[in-house]
C-alpha cells in the first residue's frame, strides 16, 4: 500500500531524493517500492532498455552516474559485482561516475554482494569527495524487495545510518546492524551466501542420488521438506528443478561468484571451508557446462549428467 | 491424549500386541506413545537400566528378543545399527534372537537407519520363519515420536502394510510410502540424512567463518535463519552450539554413520557425492576429536579448533 515515507514528519522534511544505479531484478523492485511510497526516484542503468522500462514506470533517468548523483540525496548501487561498482563510482572513459557528480554529505548504499575489502576500498575512494558509503547488502529476492519486506545487512558510520533510518525501513523490513565497521555487512552476507550455495549444491546432490537409486523425485522432495534434510533453498530451487522450470530468477553465475568470494575471504583469516570449495566447484561445473543463462536450480543438471552419460551421448 | 488405536473397530479386533526392541530415545518415545494409546507394549533392551525404566512405565519386559517375539504380534526394532539388528534378530551365544521365538504371520518393522542391502538381507533372513519385514525408518526426534507426530518411510509387502495401517498411523503422523520394494525406504532415509549431515556441517562451516571474521555468533544466526542460508538443521543445532549446550539429543556418531552409509550407497550406483564425502570427513573429525559423546552440534568445535589453535595450546 503506497504511503508517506515512514519516520518523517509528513511536511516538515522532504524525503530524500533517491537514485538507483542498476535497474535489474532487485534494483527495479527497490525503485518501484520507493516510488509507491512517494519517494522521488531516479534511475541509471547502462542498458538502454532498462532505462526505457524505468521511464515507462514514470521514473526519471540519467545519462550517467554523475548526472544521477547531481540530482539526488541518496544513491543505492544495485549492480552485479565490484567491477561494475568501480565503473559507476569512478566512471569510464565515455561515462562519468558518481564521484564526478557528487557533493559532500551525500550517501551511497552499496547493495551488491562483494568482497569486504572492495567495500572498504570504495568507502575510501569516495571519502575525499565527502560522500559516505554504507555497506548494505540485500537479500530476499525481487518479490520481497518490491514490498519492502526484503532483508538488508548494514554497517557504516552510525550518524549516516541514523539519518537514513526511515528510508532503510521503507526499503527493508528486516535490517541487521553489524556495527560501524564498513565491510562487516559484506562479511555477513558472504557467510549467508556460502551457506545458501552449499545447501543448494547439497540439495542437488541428494536429489540426484535419490533419482539414480530409482526413487521418484517428487517423493524425495516430499520426504526431505518434511524432515531433517530440509533447507530454505532446497525447498525453493528443487521445486523448480523437478518442474523443469529453469527460467533464471537467480542465474547460476551469481552464487558461483558469491561462493568464490566467500572461499577467498575465508582464506584471508585461515578459516577452513572445504564444503564451500566443493560447492564452488559444482557451481563452476554448472556454468561451464553451458547452463550459465539458467536459474541456479540447474545445478541439478551437473549432478545428473555424469561423464558416463555424456560419453554415451557423444559416441 | 490417550485414545483407542485408530482405524480399528473398538471391540471387534484387539489391537496388535507390540514389542519394542531398543528402549533408547526413539524406542522409548514410540513405546510411551503406543502405551498412551492403549496398546499392550512389551520391551527388550540389552541394558538393564533401560529395562528397569520401561518397567517403571508399566511396560512388560522380556529376557531376550526371542521371549519378546513369542508374546507379541508386531515387533519394532529401534536399535542403532545393522550389527545390533543382526544380534537381536538372529541372537547371540547367550541371548536368543527374534527368529528363535517368532511364529509365521508376525511382522517386524525395521526402524533404524541402515544400508538398503542390509534391510533386504534381514527380510530374507526372516522369510523362512514366515516373518514379514517392513522397511520402516523413522525421523523427527523423540518429542515427535512421543506424540505420534514423527515421520516414517515405508516399503514392503503391500498386504502387510495394509494390515498394520492403524498401528503405523498411531506411530507416525507423516508416512511416506515408497512402494513394495524392501530397501527403498532405507534409500530414501539415507538420501534425507545425507542432506541433513551436509547441511549441518555447512552450518558449522559458515558460523565458524563468521566468528573468525569477528562477527557475533548470534547475529550470524539471526541473519541466516531469516535468509537464504537457512536450513532446518542449522536452526536446530547451531542454536544449541551457540548456547554451548552439547547434551546429546543426537550424538555425533549417528550422522557420522549415516553419512558413511549414504556415500557408500552412492558408490553402488556411481552417483557423485563430493559434498557428502567432505561432510563425512568433518563428522569423522568430530568423533575422532574426542566429542563422540556430545550432540552432533559439536561439529562446530571441529571448525573452531584449527591445528594452529591446537599447537598454541600444546606448546
Amino acid at each position: 500500500m503506497p504511503h508517506t515515507p515512514d519516520h518523517r514528519p509528513a511536511q516538515a522534511v522532504p524525503p530524500p531524493r533517491i537514485g538507483i544505479i542498476g535497474f535489474g531484478a532487485m534494483g527495479a523492485a527497490m525503485a518501484r517500492n520507493l516510488q509507491a511510497r512517494h519517494y522521488a526516484v531516479s534511475v541509471r542503468d547502462i542498458r538502454p532498455e532498462a532505462q526505457a522500462e524505468a521511464q515507462a514506470c514514470g521514473m526519471a533517468v540519467a545519462a550517467s552516474p554523475a548526472e544521477l548523483a547531481a540530482g539526488v540525496d541518496v544513491l543505492a548501487v544495485v549492480v552485479v559485482n565490484a567491477a561494475q561498482i568501480a565503473d559507476v563510482l569512478y566512471g569510464t572513459p565515455d561515462c562519468p561516475g558518481v564521484r564526478a557528480g557528487s557533493r559532500p554529505g551525500q550517501t551511497v548504499l552499496l547493495c551488491s554482494t562483494i568482497a569486504p575489502d572492495d567495500t572498504i576500498g570504495f568507502a575510501q575512494g569516495l571519502e575525499a569527495a565527502g560522500v559516505v558509503v554504507i555497506d548494505a547488502p540485500i537479500s530476499g529476492g525481487p518479490a520481497r524487495a518490491l514490498s519492502g519486506a526484503m532483508s538488508m545487512m548494514l554497517a557504516g558510520p552510525p550518524a549516516a545510518l541514523q539519518a537514513l533510518e526511515g528510508l532503510l525501513a521503507d526499503l527493508a523490513q528486516n535490517r541487521f546492524h553489524l556495527g560501524a565497521k564498513t565491510g562487516d555487512a559484506a562479511k555477513a552476507k558472504l557467510v549467508n551466501n556460502l551457506l545458501a550455495g552449499i545447501n543448494l549444491a547439497a540439495g542437488a546432490e541428494a536429489l540426484a542420488l535419490g533419482m539414480r537409486l530409482g526413487l521418484a523425485p517428487q517423493t524425495i522432495f516430499d520426504i526431505v521438506t518434511a524432515s531433517s534434510g530440509n533447507s530454505w533453498i532446497f525447498q525453493d530451487r528443487m521445486a523448480r528443478a523437478i518442474a523443469e522450470d529453469f527460467a533464471p530468477r537467480a542465474a547460476a553465475p551469481v552464487l558461483t561468484k558469491d561462493l568464490g568470494l566467500a572461499v577467498a575471504l575465508a582464506a584471508t583469516v585461515q578459516a577452513a571451508t572445504p564444503l564451500g570449495a566443493v560447492a564452488h566447484a559444482r557451481f563452476q561445473d554448472t556454468v561451464a557446462g553451458g547452463w550459465a543463462a539458467l536459474d541456479d536450480a540447474a545445478i541439478l543438471k551437473t549432478y545428473l549428467s555424469s561423464p558416463t552419460e555424456h560419453a554415451k551421448v557423444s559416441t
